[in-house]
């Protein structure tokens, strides 16, 4: 299985820290490699930069998509993840995506602990679009970003363990997914603190690729994800104008 | 009040269009200007044109929008809605969001009448992520696109018309949204034949911008839509950079 | 565009200062009168008022509406509601209704800030009977009531200011709507003290009244709207009874 | 148990009907009497004269209520019923309430099959204020109104026998509830002709009043339903005027 | 009417407590019998010891439901209720189902007070699958379960009331159930203390079933709760084996 | 990993079957073993099949758990999965929830196609239990049971394959789900005459065990999974009976 995992943000290092936690964690036989978007938000902390990551996220598919087996964002939020899942030929799946349906199988209401503030209400509008705003137990930001956490992830864990804690005892979640990124590895570190599950979600998104290409499922040929008219564009990259005028 | 509308693809004659619609509409002391999306797809109508156009509206809102009172998001559809509402110092309307929320007013449960199959399920979601779900009779959609409707206009008014009334005897709507900013003017022509009213989205857009520059209000300085802290990055227009960088 | 405001309860100076409010407000074309309930409480406070007062605004329409382009029903809590815009030739629109729509479009989730404590839950049921509740961030309510309020404004300014910060600061409000013809004219003097927008409902009724106007919408044929059948009844004023029973 | 019913339309005939019917089934030390509306429509059809039932039926309780023990509101739709439970001093049941209700324990999905097709969104509104939405297969309507079939019961048992069916076969429902005062005894005659149960909404309500007279629950002190506080009001009967300013 | 009232746990004690509160409450004609789990939990407390009560309560019923007309099933959260209205050949009621029905009448949202916290969020899905989760002010849960509750109910009281009182005061319940087969008689202790309806779940399980006796509804021939084709087991009761394969 | 699958009816041919696929498809270092319910349905077509099965699987799982690292619950509807979840002190899965949640990141809305008429409320309610209603397109039955389709799959492929089609064009599902352990091995068969997805609920139960395996993640110590208080029981097996007593 060839697994293309792209990072929406323009930051290099988060890229080549989750492809070697991704390498890690995969069978022999997973081929890994990573993308980084050409432009837009060193560290994705807002709508601004979510909606610019949309179009990275595509532009970079469309440069380096062809080859793969599956296709995993690998940006927790998963900026542009219906536009790729319309215009891949593979199947495509989400890091928060992936966190949120595991999430369902370890527990009845999930919390979210992530880096920075103006995530909450992103990560809570997100959910509800999965169908899953029932199953949330609420999403709790720590007040590091995402990048700074990436920056120094050891002065992370106390406040990330505080969220942890807030969200079973105070949200009565189940099962938490540490959201971001920035924060592959970090779950480790917290689950003797926690009293319910910590999902990786770096971990998440690998086993959800794996699985999907162990499943070999098809992409589909009719409905909102079968292969799109080709459309005329100005003014965007020649791979990613020639993708979608194909 | 000055009114800046932006069109997020790249299709002069469609923002010309709207534009000078909303000349017609507007009152004398209103002040219409626009502004079309520098790259991206012609005509938005898929997933990833309409992910793209969400950077094309905020990039042309960095390059326009400083004078504007008020600011339209001309695509019905709403691309890039809550990060420009995020980024912006003044307040933001969408079009389909205007007219959904008229169209509230109008009749109980709302029907979207628009061009291109594809638009079907986004609009969907669209008016779920408006929380509004429960007042959608439905979405029709009629097999020419919004620029095939654009050019020819009169060769949609027979499918349009029959959309509308599919929409009012089998889904009970109790009004029809327009939808497209191709089919600006096409409501009155439409009128006589629909027995509910029929909504031109550039109409609702126009008078929504307008009432809320009549009414003054300010933007938030707290929540998900105060002003954002500034943001590192790469690739971009020197405007939105220099926008998100502020 | 000839304007009616109606308001259901019986006290006139309300209606006085509504109409005043609104004519302030109106573009120099729009003619704005006002019709107040002929029998009911003096101010509406509880569920029993609000009942008695869905019967003195249909029956005060049945006596002023013939001529008026656009109707507003100026009562916080928009008693007969329905009902008017079933019987009514014109578009007819609701304060709240009005208010609540306008705050989507400013806001993720908007709290109703109102006075006299039985208003809060009476008011929960009423977004939701828009289809609203997910963008509900609560009421809250103040002990003055409306009335209080109406007659005394000065002393409502500081519980009303507590009331939006504690909106915005417990309950995540973006937008906050200060609800209540009584409270007219205070949302201006509470905008410095709130780091959201607040809304003036009397401001809101009347931009979303002449919005519509200039809109030039035709009223449904069929559907829950459409003009219904002849009623006989007894014991109606002569108005209400004529216009029921045509 | 003394049970006072109140039937808000103002046709004394149905009053009788279903103060018959209800002593038929009611327990020898139940003792039931009935009040009619003092003004309205001859029968609730439409939008208007269920808000004026609202109304009235207040004006009746006031007028009447004094002795009972246990109120039921015998309208089937239930005009002003959460606002006689906050006036009544005694527990309130409405007949289309206790019906749904009393549908829950009887079949997954319940559907209503009633006389007028404006009632059709009518119910749809209530059930959705109940909190029931979900449980609702749908609203049957049939051509003959809750009046026409008051006055010829034979003539509707043949569009209500196919409404049934058609509510089973095309909606899935699990049950039928027959709503409308006017269809007293008609479940009965339809029974064998239908696959699932039917519920007659007179029986209904008279059951839950008499369970609930003798569970003996007090009201509450405290919360929306609690004594209001006194209003002072105009132009009401002398009765209603000193019920609510008591 | 004859009334089977299936107590799914294995503790005669109970059963003979609620059968005897039940005759009691019932009407002289009313004819009540008691039946109890043959195998599972001495209380029911954990998901684990309801599942195995779904069971119970059919074995329990296949021995002794031949000839009742109605089954109360009487273990608060009602295990097995779905598959008994299945299985059955007259009307099932359960206690939990009986009373959160009750309660919408008699409040806008109601709470459940019970003992053994593991019942929580067990109830809580409970409720959500009526479809009544809108209803739902919370369940508060007590330390001592209903086992303990039973064994020394004065010890309860105390705890209960300051349960209910919660509910009312921090959750706006405006009217609470007490739940568990092991607390009968215990509201009627509470109403004193607590400002709003307390529902003795024995009693509403009790009126519920003799007013569906008094209804005489039969039961669906087509549907989810027809009766199901014969099945083939192993290793079940005879009497179950044969009710299954009947 | 150690997986023990659970199949809770009592036909050690469709255990034997699911293994075997299991095997087939699982990692070499996976060790896939199987337990069938000792008592019970042949096969479980019916609500009270299904309520005994949640019984028959905490029994088997109380027999063969002890050494397993993640147990799957091989049913199609989870008969008992929460309650094994609370019990178990490692990570359940069930077959349905599998195919659930993988379902959601191949399309906006899955169908499901089963069976036996009988599964299609309670897969709805199923489905609904898990949050995901919103995404559910429908559940499409077939006439043969999955007993009969078991017994004769060659004759199964074509009523299936229509069901299919069914799902995609009249339900507009995304993806469609083959429900039921009787099924293994048809979606392969299907795969080229359907234009979605169609997912092996075996083949996603596998799956998701071994993702759930490799994460390593530990059950939790608070909540409604927690490990249970002890429980005094009477007639179960020994094994059980141990396991609920711990």
């Amino acid at each position: 299985v060839r697994l293309l995992l792209i990072n929406p943000n323009t930051t290099t290092m988060v890229t080549d820290r989750v492809v070697r936690a991704a390498q890690e964690r995969a069978r022999p036989q997973t081929q890994v490699t990573g993308a980084t978007g050409r432009f837009g938000a060193r560290y994705i902390t807002t709508r601004a930069s979510a909606a610019v990551a949309g179009h990275a996220a595509l532009d970079a598919y469309a440069e380096y998509g062809a080859k793969a087996d599956v296709v995993g964002l690998a940006c927790f939020g998963d900026p542009g993840l219906l536009a790729l899942r319309e215009v891949a030929h593979q199947p495509v799946v989400g890091m928060a995506e992936a966190s949120c349906l595991l999430a369902c199988t370890l527990g009845r209401r999930f919390a979210i602990v992530t880096g920075g503030e103006r995530w909450g209400p992103m990560l809570e509008e997100f959910v509800a679009g999965l169908g899953l705003a029932d199953r949330l137990a609420g999403v709790v930001t720590v007040r590091p970003t995402g990048g700074d956490i990436a920056r120094d992830p050891d002065a992370a864990v106390a406040p990330l363990a505080a969220g942890c804690l807030s969200a079973v005892s105070e949200r009565g979640a189940d099962v938490v997914i540490l959201g971001g990124a920035g924060l592959v590895g970090l779950a480790g570190r917290l689950a003797d603190r926690v009293p319910v599950p910590v999902i990786d979600c770096v971990a998440a998104l690998i086993t959800a690729c794996e699985a999907i290409g162990a499943l070999g499922v098809k992409t589909p040929t009719v409905g909102t994800f079968a292969p799109p008219p080709a459309i005329e564009s100005v003014g965007l990259s020649p791979s990613l104008s020639a993708r979608l005028g194909a």
